[in-house]
């Protein structure tokens, strides 16, 4: 998987960061995406991204926050003018359905795919064969929440060598096997799986969040991820605005970043009142608490590694 | 005044034209700025112009379809943040109002300057001193206006030589003379205005159009008018699409240019089918009927001449 940075500012667009948006590309599952927070003109930045706007099927909004949100009319209007004809599904706070309903309505924006808005509470809000992923709120003054993506674990690779040294022939009994099932052989053994399975494949996570500030909630929704990506909006200097306004600071999302045991932290929402030359500084902040830390600029894609 | 062309393509945004917004500068009136149309990323293009988004009082949206309103929540919110204070009227078919209640509601975005929206109908919908603007309903499928924006005429210059032959002291007389008024010099002459000012000078007149088929009703808007932005969504060789699609060829634009006596006509709201390679087409198609012809691109500055 992949994350791909389309909008890393905040408020308002600036000539060098647009409003909120970030896409996670699954390269492994034929390249659908899915996209956080939809701040305007990301139909935009998708014009000029690796992201295919029909290929993504899941928008989770953090909060309704125009910066956040103000993309994503068009973003449902071109993707139907491309004539996308697979489902797309919505999730975010209350108060999404009744915007995009009157929107759409109100333009007479008539989408030719399936789509549904599900508002969300704390919890596991989605779930497949792959993937599950949880939300939990987070202190921004207006409902705002963050998203953990953890992708479940995958059983490991089968020992073909300990197999063939068995005698079991390659076939239908190597996928039964790899998909944890024990088998028994025309001559009657029985092999077990997790006896000719490598050690299972630990799954990715990513944590995802919305503006907020510091608070317990972001720190067990990031606990032990592979990549946490956090609001910076201001400089440590800046706190106590970043107080007033429901924001955190370069420490502040650094300090949460050691506390959940993450691998790669990633800023991002950054003031437009800080220009690409204030990067160095901003980073400098971060890494004195926690070393593997990244700003995000627009157009950054990121891949995410597996631990194993 | 001067036509800022800040979106000039149709439906959905490209790397060349982004969807419509036109402003109307006054350079004569410190530089306040009307806006035509305010689809998505507006006020990203706004960042790269001569506008000022705190310069913009008035809005004039000529239908409800996302290309030309999904930019306006975000040029509300940006301009109140810009810590704008004066006041904004935003003009519009029925529903404008819904639209930014439901938006600015769902959004906790809380504006800084007073504000409101009027509905309009056919006829006068706006006048001050210096202009009127006349809307009238175009024929798009859906309510959609296009808007003649009438300056009014200004009294002549004042013959100050001749002003000079009469013995009338330059002062308080003159400005009463200039703005029309007959004066009574201390030794009882009687000074007639008209006869010692030179011709009214003639307002000027533009016409933008909303999108629209052929229609009387856009004929009659563009009535002698300097300038007519008229939309040009397909070359005439796809008229039957236009039909279909509410929409009118650069053929048609030539028409009316022509049955309206317009000096200038400027194409506008290009498919996204054609690159600017395609221009000197969409030209030629145009200037065929019409040779005073332009097509708009973003970006675009357009000085509105008086003919005087």
């Amino acid at each position: 998987m992949e994350l791909i940075f389309l909008g890393t500012g905040a408020g308002v667009p600036a000539k060098e960061r647009n409003v909120s948006a970030t896409a996670l590309k699954w390269t492994e599952r034929k390249g659908r995406t899915w996209l956080f927070d939809c701040g305007e003109a990301t139909q935009h930045q998708i014009l000029h991204s690796p992201v295919k706007l029909g290929k993504v099927d899941h928008i989770w909004i953090t909060h309704l926050h125009g910066d956040h949100l103000f993309g994503l009319p068009g973003v449902l209007g071109s993707r139907s003018f491309q004539e996308a004809n697979t489902p797309l599904i919505l999730f975010g706070p209350e108060g999404l359905r009744r915007f995009v309903d009157t929107v759409l309505t109100v333009s007479q924006t008539h989408l030719r795919y399936e789509w549904e808005v599900r508002e969300v509470t704390p919890g596991v809000v989605y779930e497949d064969d792959d993937v599950r992923v949880i939300c939990a709120e987070l202190d921004h003054g207006i409902p705002c929440f963050g998203y953990r993506i953890e992708e479940k674990d995958r059983p490991g690779s089968l020992r073909t060598d300990l197999l063939k040294a068995l005698g079991v022939p390659p076939g239908p009994l190597y996928r039964r096997l790899k998909a944890g099932q024990d088998v028994q052989l025309p001559d009657g053994r029985m092999i077990r799986a997790r006896e000719v399975l490598g050690p299972p494949k630990r799954g990715r996570v990513v944590t995802i969040l919305g503006d907020t500030r510091p608070t317990e909630a972001a720190v067990r929704l990031a606990s032990q991820a592979d990549v946490l990506v956090h609001e910076a909006t201001y400089r440590t200097q800046e706190a106590a605005l970043a107080v007033t306004h429901g924001h955190a600071t370069t420490v502040d999302a650094a300090r949460t970043a050691v506390r959940a045991g993450v691998r790669t932290l990633i800023l991002n929402h950054i003031s437009p009142r800080y220009g690409v030359e204030d990067e160095p500084a901003l980073l400098a902040e971060a890494r004195a608490i926690f070393p593997e830390t990244y700003v995000a600029r627009d157009g950054w894609c990121f891949p995410v590694i597996s631990r194993d």
